[in-house]
Order: structure tokens, then C-alpha cells, then sequence
């Protein structure tokens, strides 16, 4: 057993060696995705669809908790539209991908294929939107976005990706901008309470806001290799597609106003952040509240005894999942616990139940604990009381160990110098001051090959001195090489 | 409150008098869709949305249960993947539309947007299948679709749909056979038990299956205008598209072996046969298990009675949502019971729930019923045991009213003088003989401007000569108008 054991770990390549050949190494054997014949374009498969599925129910709940609705907007978006706000056609102009035929003739007007949904939303708001009484509007499209991208990576940067996104029209800045933050302690609470990663909440300098944005929030994560991967973002558009599309509202007082709206987004690049955050040397690990299985029992033993053991570990499945525990068995003959245990382990199951003649002799289970690797002996009878509790230890363990990672691998630079180390060296985060000139952040770029992260609403510290120019810092900022 | 009623429904056009009026009027009026700014496209809003996922959890449910799993396949296909099954290509071709730049660049290739995904899943099928081990692969996906359509109608038929798309392969014939027919029980249990629509299963004749298919089955329902709509299809492709993408395994004897595939799909057409079978002049009927709001609860009387009143029906309405009822409460003071009276019939939710002082006093709801308008006086004690029993009623009641419908439409045509007469006078199905070749099932078409539905498994008779030729007759098909 420890043989097979040792061979399949080395199938995939260590972190500490290559990283990025690590990420593709857990990817594929996880049988979570696989290349498309299309550039750039990724197929997902069922294990990795069913995580996105996951992921969808917890989001989708919550929007509707905090009254949102569902809708469906068109795939196309005729060119026109993007010249109605101009920051937007400038972020999105150099990616789209143009339908120029249809049906056997050239279209009049070339078609993109949405990158995001703001114009046609745009759109469709100026005609839904007559009165005070319509707002505020909030909506949200499951749906699938094409960029071009000429670097792309598994989950994190595809050409085309699937997302949520939502847009909503409100009556008063206050309100829309109440909205933003809103959005953006939903997405802290799913990404943080859910996937157990933890984040760093703050706004976007002006340089990396959304395209059309009056400001853009976001949320940041560290993977394991030190680098920023932006998690959810959500923005405050104040009144600039509302004038670009023409949403206005009869208001109380008579007279036509502008709306105010919002739009945020979360997608399937968070797949790699929890691959990131939580996998090691032995392939993936999924937190039990987002693992579509938290528990799979491997029934053990000689052959003549496998009648009785597999029957007693189906009673042990039928008594998990009626607690409403996601439980799985493999009870294959052919395959030996040995490779049972890594490919589990490879695919990032919570927890491992073993049962043979010898744990039935003694009444008890074997619990094998995927965060850290812990061999728990449970009285048969204390099982459905104690694994739950065991699914939301591990949970948390799992979010501490992260936020311990990110932390201890989190520091304030005072220099150009100490930035450069912090990130390249230390391959971490670096708070720093900034002045507020983009000059300086394109500094810290060229010089650090770091980017802004986000301006965190809570610094840790608070720096006098812009980390480029040395003039006063208008702001603490993070800065980090990213996804 | 009897005016307003009145003056209410005088905004929808009355079915006799213009059927596709009607339809129109409906589907704006109960807020279901709207026109999207690209030819042929529409936007579904949150209430035709709402629809499309209370149908998609209740299809998902069934498609998992049976063993099958989701993943996402690419929007683009590349020209050169269509050319590998020549039917389907020319079945194809005349609909797509065409990505001829992306990322300010003409593309070397062009991509199709996929009108249904056969091709890009036979390119991954054929990478995935290598040994019999590895069959049968039962994927589901739900996916937007495009296809460049002439002639429009909102749901029916539109440039860019909805749907699932099922796409299997299997070691045998008889497997994938087995699996296409199974998946039409499943259809007809999800349209027949859910939806409340009676349908007629049966196979499409060679000229109307799906281009690339060995043949397709199809579950064809009627609506309220005699017309029909194919609510699902089902096909059995054999080794055709195994063949054409090189779809092969190693078989336990160690020869290399074509597997065989099938694929079927259910698309958001079907919300179009739910407003189609069941509405009226009042507006939208919906069956209590597809309905996302089951009960509607209006509290009414003077204002002095108010707060009391609304605290009632609020409790009342917790304790119906404690019973799972999907259940809503309208309380808003602005608007009369008359005017919400009407909009949520004109909205199809199957129940409303009236309640106000004098009801209070006597300890009752009142209970009125969309489907035959009938009031019902409960003793609130009774009503948490006898609203399950009513909406139960209620649905039982839809389809025997819609199948009563279709058995009163649906007629034998011993001629094509009585064919054209059943499909164009009494507007309904005709059921007639037919000799197999297709120049009759054309003649049937110019003459009576019927297609052939399908050739149904238990036809309600047998018919011995051909409805256009005379010869002798092959099968007995159902012919109608259809959308
Ligand atoms: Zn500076
Ligand atoms: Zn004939």
C-alpha cells in the first residue's frame, strides 16, 4: 500500500518545484477539465462543472435572499451599443470576438459576443425603467462571457468563461453604492465562510477599476505560490451608463432623473482559487461546505469477508446520507484501498471512512481527515453525531491554515527595495504607501512586477510615505503579482 | 371590483379571436420576455426566467437520478468539425452564425456558434473513450444555443435559445437505444406529471428527424389553437457521429470498436407549450408543481381593519411556508383587491387566498382556484391539510382538461379531404396512413398544410392505406399545423 501510494504522488509534480506545472498536474488528474479544440476555450468536465454547480447554489441563494432575481439577456450585442460609454468600449474593444455572418448572408451590423452585459442591460433598463415606482431593479444573469484572451490559463483566464452577473438600478447614489458594498460582504461571507479562503476586502485604484466604473471593490486571495487572484469584484457605475443608455425615472417630484446603477461578478476563475488556496503535494482539497462529496467510505478487507464488510458500509451510506451528509462508496473490487486512498485524497475529499472485519469486531469506523491527514477510531454509534462536527472542524481548520498562509506571507514595504523582496523573494503581498499617481503604481510594476491589488477598506498598518515617489501616500495599498 | 375585472381582461385579446394575439398579449402582460435589440433574440425576464429554472430543477433532479452528470463544452466550433457529418452539416449550415475576427484579428478558421453540440462533444468523446471502462459516458448540458432563424416567435422559436442538451455513448445498440427511449419516458414524465401537458410519443419520420440521427423520437403536444409543439426529441444516432469523430474503444476482446451515441434535449420552447396548453382569456394558467408561486394571499377590508388583518395573512402565510407551499402575500394598500384579484389570475398562479374581518371572525380563508375559477370557503384549522390536496386537484384537473382538449381535437383522416378538414377546419391532429415515401408525406404538407409529428407507439388506430397514394399504408402518423 505505501508503495502505490509514494508512485501516485509522484505523478504530480511537488509545489515547491514548478507551481504552475503542479496547478495543470492537479487539474487533469482531478479529471476536472480538458483543453477545447477552440484557442484559449477549456471544456468543463463533471467533477470541475459539478464544483461550479456548487459554487452557483451557495451564490444563488444568497441573491435571492437578498432580493435579486434571475433573468437572461442576449448573447450578442450589436456593435453600436459599444460606443455608448466610452471607458467601456476602449477596456472591452480590444477583446471582443465579432459575428460578421449569419444565416448564409454579412450582417449590416457586426454582432460581439458578450464580454460582460452592461450595454445590452443598459439597454433594456431604459425601457423597463419609467417611473420611481420601478426601482430600484435588481438582477442577475447566469450566463457564459467570451474574451479573447492571448494568454490563457485553466479556470483563471479563458476566452471563454461562465459567471454570474449582476446588475441592478437604483434611484439615489446612496442606495447604489449601499448596494456595491452589500454585494461585497455577500461575496466575502461565500468566499470566506464557503470556500475557506480568506480575503482582503478594499477598492481598486482608478487604473484597475472596471471599464466605466465610477469606482470598482474587490476581493483579493492569495494562492499558495504568493500570488494575487481577484476573487469577486462589484461596482458603483454612479450615472454613466445610465446617461450613455438613457435610464431615467419620473421621480416624486416630476422631473426626469438618471439612475444610478451597480454591477458585480463572480466566476469560474474561483475554481482555481480554491484549487490554489487549499490543494498540496497530494492533488486537491475541498472544504466540506462546497465539496460536492464530503465523505467516501472504502470498505476493507479479504475477499472472504466482503460480502459482510460492504454490506455493513452501505447500511454506514444509507445512515450518513440520510443526515443529509454528501457520502460516497467505492466498494470496487478490482482496486486496491491503496490506490482508493490516493485517488481520493488526489481528489480533495474531506474525509475518508474506512471499515474492515477488525473495525466491526471492535463497533468502530476509521476517519481519515484530508486537511491533515489525522487518523480519527469513532464508536460506530457516535459516527452521526461526530462526523458533522468533524466536516466543520476540518472547514475551519482549513480557512485558518489559509489565512495563516496568506498572513505570515503578507508584509509592509517601506521601499521600492523591501517591495521588490516582499514579492519576488518572499513571493507575498506587500502593503505599501502610494501617493495616488499612476505613474507610481506603473513604477511598481516595471520595478517589482507587481500590481496594485486593492486598497483595503481595514490596513493592518498605515503608511505615510508613497513607496515610488516618497511624496505623502494618499493611501496603503496591496500589491502583489496576480492571476 | 366586478369593472375593473372587466376593463382588466378587455387588454388581452380573447383566444377565438385572434389566437397569436393572444399569445403575445400574455406573455408581455404577465411580464415573461421582452425584445432584445438583436434580430430574432429576446430577453427573459425574471418571471419567464423563474420559469425556465423551476423546469430546469425539475429536469436536472430527474437527468442525475439516472446516472447522468453535467459539463460545459465550448460556444465556438470550428468550421471544419461540421464537415464531418455530412447530414448534419447540411442540416446546419443554412442557420449558423459565423466569428470571423476576435482580438482585432481575422481568425484563420472560422467559428461557428454552436447551434447544438454534437461535433465539439464527438471531438471530446474521442479523447476521453478509450476502453470499454470507460462507457457508458452519459453527460448533460445546459447550454444557450444559437440558431439564425427567418420567422421568430418569442419561446417558440428564437435566434438564441435555452436548453439541455444529453449527449451519451455506449458500448452497443441496444444500450443506446435503450438510453434514448428511457430519456423519452423521462421527458414525457417531466411534460405529462409536471407541465400537465398530455403528449403523443412516437418516432419522426425520416424527412423530420435531427439532422445526423438514425432516427429521433419525439413526445408532440397540442395547443389551445389545434397546433403542435414538439416538446422534446430524443435521438438514437447510431455510429454516425462515432464514425465521423473517431469515437472508439478497446473491447474486452482487444479489438477497436465505434461506440454508439445518442442525444435529446428539452429547450426553453416548452415554456411557449405551458402558456400554449394552458391559458385563457384571462391570461396564464399554470399547474401547481411548475408554478414558482403556488398560493397568492390578498388580505382585504376597510382601512380601520387593516393591521389586523395583514398580521393574520402574514401568520397565515408562515404557516403555509412552513408546509413547503410556495406561497406569496400582496398587501400593498394602493391597489384594490380587484385589480390584484385579476393580475394574479392573468399571472396563472394557481391559488388565491383571500382573507379579511368577516372570514376572521367566521375562523376561514376563501380559496379561489385558477383552473375552474370555483370558490372554496375552509375553516382555517383545515387549511394546512387541505391546500396540498387542492393544488394536487388542481394539477390532476390541468392535464385532464388540456388531454380532454387534445382527444376532442385529434381525429382520424381516412382522406386527404378529411385531413385538410381536421387540420384546418377543426384545427387539430390528424391521425392517417401512410406508405412511407416521402413525396406523399409532401403532398400532405402543400394540401393541407400539416407535417407529419410523428409515428406514434400506440396509435389510437391502425390504418391501412396512405392518406395521399392509397397504397398500402406503412405506418399511421399524426399530422398537424405546428409551430
Ligand atoms: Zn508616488
Ligand atoms: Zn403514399
Amino acid at each position: 500500500m505505501a508503495k502505490g501510494n509514494d508512485q501516485y504522488v509522484q505523478n504530480i509534480t511537488p509545489q515547491s518545484e514548478d507551481f504552475s506545472r503542479w496547478y495543470i498536474d492537479v487539474i487533469q488528474k482531478a479529471d476536472l477539465m480538458d483543453y477545447a479544440p477552440v484557442r484559449g476555450c477549456i471544456v468543463f468536465k463533471p467533477d470541475g462543472y459539478e464544483l461550479w454547480e456548487a459554487c452557483q447554489r451557495e451564490l444563488d441563494r444568497r441573491f435571492k435572499e437578498t432580493g435579486h432575481r434571475n433573468a437572461y439577456f442576449p448573447l450578442f450585442i450589436p456593435e453600436s451599443f459599444f460606443e455608448k460609454e466610452k471607458e467601456h468600449v476602449e477596456g472591452f474593444n480590444p477583446e471582443l470576438p465579432w459575428v460578421t455572418e449569419a444565416g448564409g448572408e454579412k450582417l449590416e451590423e457586426r454582432l460581439a459576443v458578450r464580454p460582460t452585459s452592461e450595454t445590452v442591460i443598459g439597454h433594456m433598463y431604459a425601457r423597463w425603467i419609467q417611473s420611481y415606482r420601478d426601482l430600484p431593479v435588481k438582477i442577475n444573469q447566469w450566463a457564459n462571457v467570451v474574451r479573447w484572451e492571448k494568454r490563457t490559463l485553466p479556470f483563471l483566464r479563458t476566452s471563454e468563461f461562465l459567471w454570474q452577473e449582476g446588475h441592478t438600478a437604483h434611484a439615489t447614489a446612496e442606495e447604489a453604492e449601499s448596494e456595491t458594498r452589500m454585494i461585497l460582504d455577500l461575496y466575502t461571507d461565500f468566499v470566506e465562510g464557503v470556500l475557506a479562503i480568506p480575503v482582503y476586502r478594499g477598492q481598486k485604484t482608478p487604473s484597475e477599476k472596471f471599464a466605466g466604473a465610477v469606482h470598482t471593490y474587490s476581493i483579493e486571495a492569495m494562492m499558495k505560490d504568493g500570488k494575487a487572484l481577484q476573487a469577486g469584484t462589484s461596482h458603483y457605475m454612479g450615472q454613466n451608463f445610465a446617461k450613455g443608455f438613457d435610464i431615467q425615472y419620473l421621480d416624486r417630484d416630476n422631473t426626469l432623473k438618471h439612475v444610478f446603477t451597480t454591477s458585480w461578478g463572480v466566476s469560474t476563475r474561483i475554481l482555481g482559487a480554491i484549487i490554489m488556496v487549499h490543494g498540496d503535494d497530494r492533488g486537491l482539497a475541498l472544504p466540506p461546505l462546497i465539496a460536492p462529496k464530503q465523505v467516501v467510505i472504502i470498505p476493507i478487507g479479504p475477499k472472504k469477508e466482503r460480502d459482510r464488510v460492504v454490506a455493513h458500509a452501505a447500511a454506514l451510506h444509507q445512515q450518513l446520507a440520510d443526515r443529509n451528509i454528501r457520502v460516497t462508496m467505492d466498494d470496487r473490487e478490482d482496486l486496491s484501498p491503496g490506490w482508493k486512498f490516493n485517488e481520493y485524497e488526489m481528489r480533495g475529499i474531506p474525509v475518508r471512512l474506512e471499515i474492515g472485519p477488525r473495525d466491526m469486531e471492535k463497533g468502530q469506523v476509521v476517519l481519515v481527515r484530508r486537511d491533515t491527514g489525522e487518523k480519527l477510531f469513532v464508536p460506530e454509534g457516535e459516527l452521526t453525531e461526530r462526523l458533522p462536527r468533524l466536516l466543520e472542524e476540518i472547514q475551519h481548520n482549513m480557512f485558518d491554515k489559509a489565512k495563516k498562509f496568506r498572513d505570515d506571507h503578507s508584509h509592509v514595504a517601506h521601499s521600492m527595495e523591501e517591495l521588490t523582496h516582499i514579492v519576488r523573494d518572499q513571493k507575498g503581498f506587500a502593503l505599501a504607501g502610494w501617493c495616488g499617481d499612476e505613474v507610481c503604481e506603473k513604477a511598481v510594476k516595471e520595478q517589482a512586477g507587481a500590481t496594485s491589488r486593492n486598497i483595503p477598506f481595514d490596513p493592518p498598518e498605515t503608511l505615510s510615505t508613497c513607496v515610488s515617489c516618497g511624496k505623502s501616500a494618499a493611501h496603503s495599498v496591496w500589491f502583489a503579482k496576480a492571476y
